[in-house]
């Protein structure tokens, strides 16, 4: 399942500017053969579409995409996408920077690893 | 015809940035009908190589795509991508945005403008 929070229309966008993240293959040595997000979706969703607005806010944007992945991953999978439309490039960098570090500091995303010998709960972006 | 450096070999991205831009639509409220990228190819393809040099002995990069298209566009076609793979999300923002700055302060690309009233040859990013 995917949650997606796509707000504005693109209009006359000079830049865009696209994160992808996708979960370390290796964790303190151990390899990670799996992770499995779970969310809080209403939370999560309206922590998103706040954020978004707040970069809206924020700089002069004409797009902005987030999409965060639930339920099980497997390694080398993307697993958070943030894209961002703008006439210019520094307002791109700033709101796409922005929007990243504020959804793993407010969004309500756990991550469960598991390993050869065993499965670990984390918050998802610690 | 595309102009492409493609250095390095991505092993274990966590975090990739792609950067694209699009020609503007208007400029100075007159409509632009097409663009011409025109460039010095040897030196051109020498001074995009030596970017990425640039960003990978700056930061911990693991992969790293620097491509400007040349030749007619149409307005709203990509003419620069920039895409850059590292471990963690900062290396990637610092050399992505590095990279789109030095390429479009050192990179010999000009650029013919196509209005409905004539055509005007500028230097591809000033």
């Amino acid at each position: 399942m995917y949650l997606i929070v796509l707000i504005g229309l693109c209009r006359r966008s000079l830049a865009e500017l696209m994160f992808l993240s996708a979960p370390f293959a290796m964790l303190q040595g151990k390899r990670v053969l799996a992770l499995e997000f779970e969310t809080y979706e209403v939370m999560a969703l309206k922590e998103m579409k706040k954020i978004a607005e707040q970069a809206f806010e924020k700089w002069p944007l004409q797009k902005i995409l987030i999409d965060h992945r639930t339920g099980r991953l497997h390694v080398g999978e993307i697993a958070v996408i943030i894209a961002v439309a703008a006439a210019h490039r520094d307002a791109a960098f700033q709101a796409c920077r922005y929007i990243i570090d504020t959804l793993k500091q407010t969004v309500p995303i756990w991550k469960k690893e598991t390993f050869e010998d065993g499965e670990v709960w984390v918050a998802a972006h610690a």
